[in-house]
Parts: structure tokens; C-alpha cells; sequence
């Protein structure tokens, strides 16, 4: 059977350049970073390359990135790291109603222990309002963490705007770039952002590694605590070969952004409009700002999970929204701040380019989804009460 | 020129079945765990494939496996994670003088929180004493993290003995188990524990993973938020290859550990053996209740750095403590709360093996340490005040 990855949004295929990478210096330069050794000083150079690697991916300064697992160790570390090293300062955190839950369940923690945290809402696209923020702002406000783009809708955020007002309020910045790093340019200096999450596994790296880029001056503390590794920020032995593949993915996407973006924004398009064309199908997510390798649809009369189990039978994988959240039966946060209702929420479908499709998966994918959403509908007992509504089309 | 790497307390060369399994893992089965499409479905079975294998490494359930980023977190994770959960019963804590940084820090940061710690003192050999432990526990004690075997000195913990009189008492006991699990038998219901730390690149896994071992019904808070992963208790897309890496590696040495063990200890004799026959030099660690890999000597009228030096000159990776630390010059915090003095401290060397060590690699060290040691010797100032103390031999 063909099978169609759509769910490049949850995970990426590992580029085989990346396994390569990984496996040599798995194979033959496996030492510690921290011993003085020559097998030390290998890996130890294998570290630095990735560093070097990554940090031009995003425009930063290699000493100013730190390696976590991962996208969500990043971004708890930025946020807890800066809230509890600005106590003294304010306790007082701005975040948006869209954020992912790394970033979300991290404020909800800190509220537990006195912070106050506020939640800026979203228009109708997901898109931050510059004068809610400007509104939210208060002398006590020592961060302002809203991120690049929007895993399940792809909105892109203007953060360079919005980094600019909350400098010169004096507050610390933090974008989750999880979706943009490696997807579209991202500038750490053109943004102007003091701290920044990315992560591998997005963009044909290793899953289990990602990073933080803190602008040097950044006061912050450490989540965990022990070795003086990655600057005494992030403590334990590094994950060499996650780094190491990690350095090699940003290298590939450092080099084929321009094409890949395209590319993708091409395939996009046409899954947008094939999707579109179907009656009472409506593209969530700003229709120009968004990310390059996202369609996000709601699909009136039907149930996401079913659509999916259905895709999922023809070799197509999509997702409801994001993976983390998935097996979940609660629609997602992110298209209920967008004011969507509930029971449209639910029949909403996610399907994330990667480089691996071609015009030939669209296609296909253009091919079977109609007659899949056709039956569900058919099976539908509100499908029937469509008959009367056929002429109010959803917005 | 040979290569000998006898820093396997540091980290171990990846196993070629390993790598073997983590480049089918990324080639073949690259979905996100979370996702329920097919690839998703295919990955969380590698996951939890590779969840069964550690869990008989060291005779748990699978359910009571939570992955995380390595030792250093699983550390950070069960004295965090019990310490905010247990507030309400009590503030104290216990561990030992000779624990690695990663739970030496934690605990440190929880004395800034308010927590009161105690640390047990050792005797010569590096081990906690029963009478010392009975009379920190106070009604207060929440926690007790006192580790398996100890990484620079190798000397193993009464561990039953001590989760015995802590249970007793009614508190959690966690061990940091990252030294022991794979190169010794480890059983949790044997030793009774609650918590139990372990890594994979101590075992010929990949870098940047490990686990904690969490008895059923112990309560703890997770250290970072976000995503429902690992139970709700470590949150982030799992790091699947290196996951799987470790599954392999457990696997490996469930299989491989009473052969490996046996020769281990052989090779570890003839060096130790070897070691104490050159004038003034003594080993540290208990004689007998030592892990099978480990060799640890003070090398009188020598400094640790200058031998690490000439060693890796000749191909010969050492180390003079845990790697953590390496590039620090205070001496090992173990080989001082062991009662060594300074200067003794300073001319340490540890030697750990690993199963790619033979015969000839011994017979190697044998030949060319003497020599070493003889021409440093002869360098140093102190030396010439040895002829008047060559009769008071180091205890």
C-alpha cells in the first residue's frame, strides 16, 4: 500500500546524512566531551561542530546555545530558568492562549508558586493582538514567552514586533521556535529574541535533542543540577550522537531552506485548495502567514479521529492536531482560542508537509480524502440537518 | 600508535548491535509515539519494547520505567520529584558525602528551598556506616538518596541494609544506580528501593538517555511540564533511537553480564595487583565490595593531571576522578570525604574497564605505567623528600 507521511508538524523522517553522522561518530568517537583524553577531545570537537552547526542555522553566536533533549526541556528551562533567577524582579509572566503545552503547563506550574501569569487571547486566525500585549505589560512583567509559529494551525506571530515593544519594556523574551527553526528563516538578531527553543526531530534531526539559544547577558537559572556542562546551564553528559545528528540536520536545512521552502509552499497550496473545494471546509490558520508546510482544516459534519483511522487505512498519516496531545478527546486549546466551535473543533485535520512528499502524495491525498469525507458525512446523523443549512456556509 | 580507553566509568564505547538497532529505529520507524497513525503506532512499540528490556536489567515492571535524558536527570527527577511532592510530611533529607554532583547539586538547591539536609560521612573505604544513617532519620525525613556504587572509588553501598532501616522508617529511598545497573546485578525488589537511577552510556547505550525506576504508588512531582508522555511524568517527544539504543544495550548485557562481570574482575585484579606493587601507591576504594570495572590508586609524589597526561601519550585513557569534573583542579570530593589528604588526593588515577579490554591491553598499562610514574617522579620536588620518608609506606 502507498503510504503518505502527513504529519511532519509531529516528527520528521531522519535524513540519511544525519544517520551517517550519528553513526560514525557513534562508531568512532564515542569518549565523554568532559575527559581530557584524546578520546575527550574528539568528541569534544564532534560537540563543538554541532554547536557551531546549529547556532547558524538561527543566526546565533555558538557560545550562546545550550542542548536539552529537546523542544520541551528548552522551553521549561527558559521559562523557569528566568522566572525564578527575576523573582526579585517582578513575578509577572505574559504568554498566549495558543502557546504549546511546554510553554502553557510551565506558567500554569509557576502560578502554583505565586507567579501571575497572563494568557493573551488570539483573533480568529491565532494571531496575537499587539495591543493586548501592550496592554498586558506591567512594571512587574519579566517575561513575555509567545511563540514563532503555531504547531497545530501554523499561524506565524510577528515577533519581531512583538519582541520589540517587550524590550523596551524591559522584559526578557522568549519565542518557542520549534516550528520555524529549519522550516522558514529564523534570525535570532533580525527577531531580536533573548532566549529561543528549537528542536531536532522537526527537521530530519534525531528525536531526544534540541536547544536553547540565551542571548549572552540573559539572567537565568538551571532546571537541574549537577555537572558544569553546556556553561553550567544545563547539567549531565551530553547526547553526543543527538548533537551530533542534530548539527548535521541544521546544516542541510541551513543549506536547502530556500528550495525545500518553496517547494512546500507550492504542495501546500494545492492541498489547500483541493481541501477548500470541498463544501463546508474551512482552512484554520492565517491564510498568508503561516507556515510553509501546514494545512489545517475543519471539516463540518465529521469526527477528526474517525477522518483519521479512515486516512490512516489508505497510508495517509495526518493528525488531529498536535501529537503530544493526542489521544486526547478534548479539541484542541489552540482552534478553541481561535473561537471555533466545539463541535467543528472536533473535526479537524491536520496535515504537515515534509521533504519527502511529492506532487504525486498530493495527488493521492487529493484523491481519496473527498470520497473518505463523503462517506463519514454519509454516516453522519448531523449530516442530515445539513440539508437545512446547506446555504449558511461556516466562515 | 595502541589505544587503550580504560574510562569506561565515563562512558562506554556504543555497542555494534546497538547502533545496529538505532539506525533501523531512524531508517525504518521514525513516527512520533504520540501520533496514532501507523508509524506512530510502530514507534510506540520500539518504545515500549525497549521499556521491557531495561525494566529486566533491573528487575522492574515496565510501567515503572520513566525515560529521561540521562542519569544527571533521573537524579534531578527523584530528589525534585519527592522533595516538592513530600513537603507536606516533612523537610529533611539524607544522602552521603561521596554522592555523584547530580544529586550532591539537588540537594543543595533544595537547601535553598528550605529543605535541611544531612550528609553522611563515609569511612576510608567510601562507605555510609548503618549506625550514622539510623541516627540522621528524623521523624521529618522524607527522602533518603544514597548511591549504588560509587563512580570515582567503585566501592558498592549496602543498599538492601540501608532501603531496609529507611522503609522502616517510613521514608523514600532512592539510589543512583548509574554505575551498577548492567555491570552488576541490580534487582529493585531485591534492594527494596523506590527510586532508582540509571544511564544508557554506561553500558555501551548512546549518550543522552536513562531512566528512573519509580515503585508503584510512590508519589513525586515531575520537573518539567507540557505533553502527557512517560506517564504524565516526563513530558516531550520521547527519544526514540536513543531509547532504543538503551533497550538494545540492557538487552546486551542482561545476556552478556556473568561472563562480563568475571573477566571484568579478573583484568581488574591483575591491574590493581600491578598498581600497588610500584612503591607508594595505594588503592583507593574498598578492596572488595567494588565494581568488577573499577581500578582507583593514589599515586604518591605525582599529580593526577601530568600522569593523565603521558598516559594519553601513549594511548592510555584514564581519568582522575569522574569526568564531570574533569578540568577542575580542586581533588575529588570522594577521595577527601574518604579521609585521603590533599596532596594524596591530587595524584589519583581511576582506571575502569570495559569488554573491549583484554589481556594484552593490561599487560600494556603494566609495561608503560611504571615507567611513567618513575620519570614523573623524578621530576618532582616533593620526590627528593621521599628517601627521608621511604620507610613510612601510605596506610
Amino acid at each position: 500500500m502507498r503510504r503518505v507521511y502527513l504529519d511532519h508538524g509531529a516528527t520528521t523522517p531522519v535524513h540519511p546524512e544525519v544517520i551517517e553522522a550519528m553513526v560514525a561518530c557513534m562508531r568512532d568517537h564515542f569518549g565523554n566531551p568532559s575527559s581530557v583524553h584524546s578520546f575527550g577531545r574528539e568528541a569534544k570537537k564532534l560537540l563543538e561542530d554541532a554547536r557551531s552547526n546549529v547556532a547558524k542555522l538561527i543566526g546565533a553566536r555558538p557560545e550562546e546555545i545550550i542542548f536539552t533533549s529537546g523542544g520541551t526541556e528548552a522551553d521549561n528551562l527558559a521559562i523557569f530558568g528566568v522566572a525564578r533567577a527575576m523573582r526579585k524582579k517582578g513575578n509577572h509572566i505574559i504568554t498566549s492562549a495558543v502557546e504549546h503545552h511546554a510553554v502553557l503547563d510551565a506558567c500554569l506550574a509557576l502560578k502554583k508558586e505565586g507567579f501571575e501569569i497572563t494568557v493573551l487571547p488570539v483573533d480568529e486566525y491565532g494571531m496575537v493582538k499587539i495591543e493586548d500585549l501592550k496592554a498586558a505589560l506591567r512594571p512587574e512583567t519579566i517575561l513575555v514567552t509567545i511563540m514563532h509559529a503555531n504547531n497545530e494551525v501554523g499561524t506565524i506571530q510577528p515577533i519581531k514586533e512583538i519582541t520589540r515593544i517587550v524590550k523596551e519594556h524591559g522584559a526578557i523574551m522568549h519565542t518557542d521556535a520549534v516550528q520555524t527553526a529549519g522550516k522558514i528563516p529564523v534570525d535570532v538578531n533580525e527577531l531580536g529574541v533573548d532566549l529561543l527553543s528549537a528542536s531536532s526531530h522537526k527537521i530530519y534531526g534525531p528525536k531526544g535533542v534540541g536547544c536553547l539559544y540565551i542571548r549572552k547577558g540573559t539572567k537565568m537559572f538551571p532546571l537541574t543540577h549537577g555537572g558544569g556542562q553546556e556553561r553550567k546551564r544545563r547539567p549531565g553528559t551530553e547526547n553526543l550522537p543527538g548533537i551530533v545528528g542534530f548539527g548535521k540536520a541544521a546544516e542541510i536545512m541551513t543549506r536547502d531552506l530556500p528550495e525545500e521552502t518553496s517547494r512546500m509552499t507550492k504542495l501546500r497550496n494545492r492541498l489547500i485548495e483541493g481541501f477548500t473545494a470541498i463544501p463546508e471546509v474551512k482552512l484554520n490558520g492565517h491564510p498568508t502567514d503561516r507556515l510553509p508546510i501546514n494545512v489545517n482544516v475543519s471539516i463540518r459534519y465529521i469526527e477528526g479521529e474517525s477522518l483519521l483511522l479512515m486516512l490512516d487505512m489508505k497510508g495517509i498519516a495526518g493528525s488531529s492536531g498536535s501529537a503530544c496531545t493526542s489521544g486526547s478527546l478534548d479539541p484542541s486549546h489552540v482552534l478553541l482560542a481561535m473561537g471555533i466551535p466545539h463541535e467543528i473543533a472536533h473535526g479537524s485535520l491536520r496535515l504537515t508537509l515534509g521533504r519527502d512528499n511529492s506532487e504525486a502524495d498530493i495527488d493521492y491525498v487529493l484523491q481519496v480524502v473527498p470520497e473518505i469525507i463523503e462517506r463519514l458525512r454519509a454516516m453522519s446523523p448531523l449530516y442530515d440537518r445539513k440539508e437545512a443549512q446547506a446555504c449558511t456556509p461556516i466562515k
